[in-house]
């Protein structure tokens, strides 16, 4: 393998070292760097149309700013490879996204120069204003500087710390890195705005040269109010970011390093309060595959560099999320009353499908799911049947409405929730693993989960025509296990499981895709001499009590297993059982879950061995808890 | 007691009845709803200042729309009296968050005037929209309009719903009610930038007599900047709102009935997509002590109306919201490092006492829990001390922040949750039932409650000294129980309960300010014959295995008691305790948690009869559990 040549990028191993560079070599520099990126993700995967976008940008904050006592807070982070490499990451570069190799994003326990994690989006003024503040109460801490892509700005949360850095007018930069994309092209009235204020790369004419002469302390402000007026010949109005307080400087052009250079150099010196740089970037900038991508290569598998090619392995099943989004099509073809609402995933979650065949059905409303759920209750209240589709782990952005204006209301709601349970190579954060917890505790709420791909086309079926209250469904990332699909769903009985293999000395309980590990498990107890029944709960919510009574009865114990954090499915399990005096009794329950620790990336199988949550793990904690030796029970009892 | 009297308003049932007023009788009608809010609320005691601020508004949009055919949203709600009265309510409006009475709310299942309720802030824009969308999707559904104020529109929820509204290009009307005043007066640079185009109550000349005689599709828009330019004399300048893609109307007197009924029916005739009015009143308005009292009045106790004195019912000891604030200025005074954050609630959770004390080390970021809790977590990165001072229900808005930004980082942000528990009048939008269960599942996290007052000073001590991650502690609404406090809080050993009582049969285990009933249940329990040992768990997590182990093993039974939803603290000891095997043994043993389903408002005290955890209900589920009858044990076994 021929590795780009990069004799510039060979002598950085900090970004101390980008001091020894002029101007011009800085720019060669990125040039270096972008190879690099490429070269890198090519092995290993990964966001690439993001880092691509930002190269030019991270050399010139290295360059003028002073990491790691100034502190750089990227938005997401998934556009961090081009820091990384500057930040003394560069020789694990190519182990992104592996077990135990460099997060995708930034990670604070990774190293000093990501003085905050990311990975969910918006985040970042918030915690820039944080060290802003730290700085000027004292701490030992330089600029704070917020770099956020302009899908990530359109989050309400973005708005509230700008709203509140605008107010209390401490020296704090936010980079606006506008490459008017999103995952998706972003949608909102704001990015529309910003398109207006947004000319492209238009030069910007010998801003890099000029002299603020003047000690003036409005001086940055004139000078932003020029620099922006030679280039939208508006000079009457204020932006957006101006009347939040903010001192506004663009639109430069990201990827000219002249431009970012002098940009930054005057903000680090002349800043004396909020300042927002608009600085526009094209995602995928330098690899032509790239910038000809409809997603800009946001996300990528392992791929062949001189032709673009993805390497995708071929799955063996469709994925759980094109399954969803084909049957909410097709009960959407049937029930005009159905529709869809994304928080800016269209495709991530299948709500392109229902977007394609019923345009004027389905809604991306931007990265902002506290509106997205809410306006799925006034959806509901006025008699439709909205499904809103979030990820687990980005469902918890909008906990409250879930509570106030969905569950207390006992309005329709129908949360298609994608990616529960453990996810692989995007690590913790996007690990599903708290819906289970955070919505079986709310009343009137009912929640399900699909234990395989064909189930999940029940589930939609069942919510379709679950008119009552709102009802949640969960299931995993990528394909499903391959089993038959059904040519249409028909709904399951609210709060009733079913008995997929008969046994009769344990009972696994499964709720939802760990059915197949169940399975598998009892398998292997079988050759130990344990005989296992296991059944699929189907509903966390309302649980179905008769047939874990059953299955106390006629086994020695019950297990619960479930893709969640404790306080799940097995924790309500056992309330009820407590009360029902069944433990005075002597049953023995256990339950199996997510350990009470964060998991790292690796693959989900990697990373379910890590939790404990293997088929091994179910047949071992079986054998245990019967006290199971050579075949013999009750040894340990 | 003498009635106002009112003439008018003794002809309304509901809103069609004010089709028989013309627009002059219209203004007295305000005049005379205005009269018998302040006689209402004198009597229940309520949200006054907001009430009285929107009277003329309430009339005027009754008048011109039709309700229950249009929808009507009130954000937050808790203006609402007017609309109540007006809306088939009159005749209860007197048993206001009483009881059995009218919720302090908007409420779905109160009133089909109420399409959509509310408590918490800046759901009402998300709401209409819809509303807005199900009519054009063919519902039987006319306009919508949400009523929003100043304050709850820096929520970046609401920023989120402007967003999607603008781009999306529906009919729909927006009022911003503009009082310069949230609880306390508005934070941020919103507020700032609305101040600047809020001239006040400017007459708005002619504007209600001039036609706009075209059918020019823009005829609406060119009308509002002619307005605005009228008040304004900044005919260039296009609003905030405006770039986010409404046609912007105001601002307007709020009070002028002409003005307003001008504007709501030009809206209501030309309106061809999103609408914003800027309608500005003044909290409080037409009540005297209202309007001169700092707050407005915002929320009173019963009081005179002549005087307005407030009949305020001395406690017997102090809130402790208070103890929590003065504790902090103590601790705070000692460490430099210690800062103080609120979401626009300063007095509601003591953060006031920081104010005064240390101004530069207490931040009210507005109505912005995200950014709050994201804000706290830079600060702690940088080193600082954070106490995040929010509501346990509230708190519910900034979830994936607390696991993102905090527990996946564990960053030691201290988290203060005021109102845990049922909390009375405010009913079950404000109650703290489930932050036990959403913070316990969460690695990395402590998670306290506090007994009474004096425990709550020591947990404010021991959460200043752990820097090891993020600790939280709850304590409930209202008076402590009148306990001596320390001089200074000693720091807790994490992760130990302590016992309180003695006994010999059953163990009561008790997290939080339930402790109190836990004792009482104790000495009923002494009369039937059953000797009670009473713990205080103090932590949820980590939670005391020892001690429980302890009191599994010289009791017969033990009884997990929590002011908190299922799935919570007991939830977790059950888990481990079936982990563990003692169920396997035999233990016996209960979680008191509240039930499944919402609490209606009442005093706490009937709340908790309500929700089946009283002392009585204790002692009741101990005699069961132990199937004691006269004295006798294991009857029922």
């Amino acid at each position: 393998m021929t590795r780009p040549h990069t004799p510039l990028l060979d002598r950085v191993i900090g970004p101390s070292d980008l001091r020894a560079f002029d101007d011009a070599e800085l720019a060669t520099l990125a040039d270096e760097v972008r190879a690099e990126v490429i070269d890198a993700v090519s092995v290993t995967g990964g966001h690439l149309g993001s880092s691509l976008g930002v190269v030019e940008l991270t050399v010139a904050i290295h360059a003028v700013f002073n990491a790691p006592h100034d502190k750089l807070i990227w938005d997401v982070g998934h556009q961090c490879y081009p820091h990384k490499i500057l930040t003394e990451r560069r020789s694990r570069i190519r182990t992104l996204r592996q077990k135990g190799g460099l997060s995708g994003f930034t990670k604070r326990s990774e190293s000093e120069f990501d003085p905050f994690g990311a990975a969910h989006s918006s985040t970042s003024i918030s915690a820039a204003l944080g060290f802003a503040t730290a700085r000027d109460l004292g701490m030992e801490t330089g600029d704070a500087i917020a770099v956020i892509g302009d899908g990530a700005a359109s989050a309400g949360m973005a708005f509230e710390a700008l709203n509140n850095a605008g107010a209390e007018g401490r020296r704090l930069i936010v980079i606006l890195n506008d490459n008017e994309m999103s995952i998706a092209p972003p949608v909102g009235a704001l990015s529309k705005y910003m398109s207006g204020i947004n000319t492209g790369p238009t030069p910007f004419p010998k801003l890099g040269e000029e002299e603020v002469d003047t000690d003036d302390p409005d001086a940055l402000r004139a000078y932003a109010q020029r620099a922006r007026t030679l280039v939208t010949a508006q000079p009457a109005k204020g932006t957006l970011f101006e009347e939040l307080g903010f001192s506004y400087l663009g639109p430069i052009d990201g990827h000219d390093m002249d431009q970012l250079l002098a940009a930054l150099r005057n903000v680090k010196t002349r800043a004396d309060g909020p300042v927002l740089i608009h600085c526009c970037t094209v995602k995928g900038k330098g690899y032509e595959p790239a910038e000809a991508s409809a997603d800009c290569y946001h996300g990528v598998a392992k791929f062949d560099v001189p032709t673009g090619e993805q390497k995708k392995s071929k799955p063996n099943a469709p994925s759980y999320t094109s399954v969803f989004g084909k049957t909410l099509v097709a009960e959407a073809g049937r029930d005009p009353k159905i529709v869809g609402i994304t928080a800016a995933m269209p495709s991530g979650t299948g709500i392109d499908h229902l977007m394609k065949a019923f345009p004027d059905r389905a809604f991306d409303v931007g990265i902002a799911e506290q509106h997205a759920v809410t306006f799925a209750a006034g959806l509901a209240a006025a008699g439709m049947r909205p499904f809103c589709a979030i990820y687990s782990s980005f469902l918890q952005r909008a906990y409250d409405q879930i509570v106030h204006d969905v569950a207390l209301q006992n309005l329709p709601v129908r949360f298609a929730m994608d990616r529960a349970g453990l996810v692989g190579a995007d690590g913790a954060t996007h690990a599903g693993a708290f819906d289970i917890g955070y919505l079986s505790h709310l009343p009137n709420f009912t929640v399900m989960a699909a234990a395989d791909e064909a189930e999940l086309v029940h589930m939609v079926a069942t919510a379709v025509d679950f008119d009552e209250g709102p009802i949640a469904f969960r299931y995993p990332r990528g394909a499903g296990v391959g089993v038959e699909l059904p040519e249409y769903g028909v709904p399951l009985e609210i709060g009733k499981g079913r008995v997929v293999r008969e046994g009769s000395d344990v009972a696994l309980l499964s709720l939802g895709a760990h059915l197949s590990e169940c399975l598998i498990a009892a398998e292997t107890l079988q050759t130990r001499g344990v005989s296992a029944t296991v059944a699929d709960a189907r509903f966390a919510k309302p649980f179905d009590k008769a047939l874990i009574r059953q299955l106390l009865r006629h086994h020695e114990a019950l297990i619960c297993v479930e893709q969640g954090a404790c306080g799940g499915f097995g924790a309500h399990v056992l309330e009820w059982l407590a009360r029902d005096g069944a433990f005075d009794r002597g049953a023995k329950v256990r339950t199996m879950t997510l350990p009470d620790r964060f998991i790292d990336q690796a693959t989900p199988d990697e990373m379910y061995e890590d939790a404990g949550l293997t088929a091994e793990d179910i047949t071992g904690t079986v054998l245990e808890t019967l006290g199971v030796v050579d075949g013999r029970f009750g040894l340990a009892t």
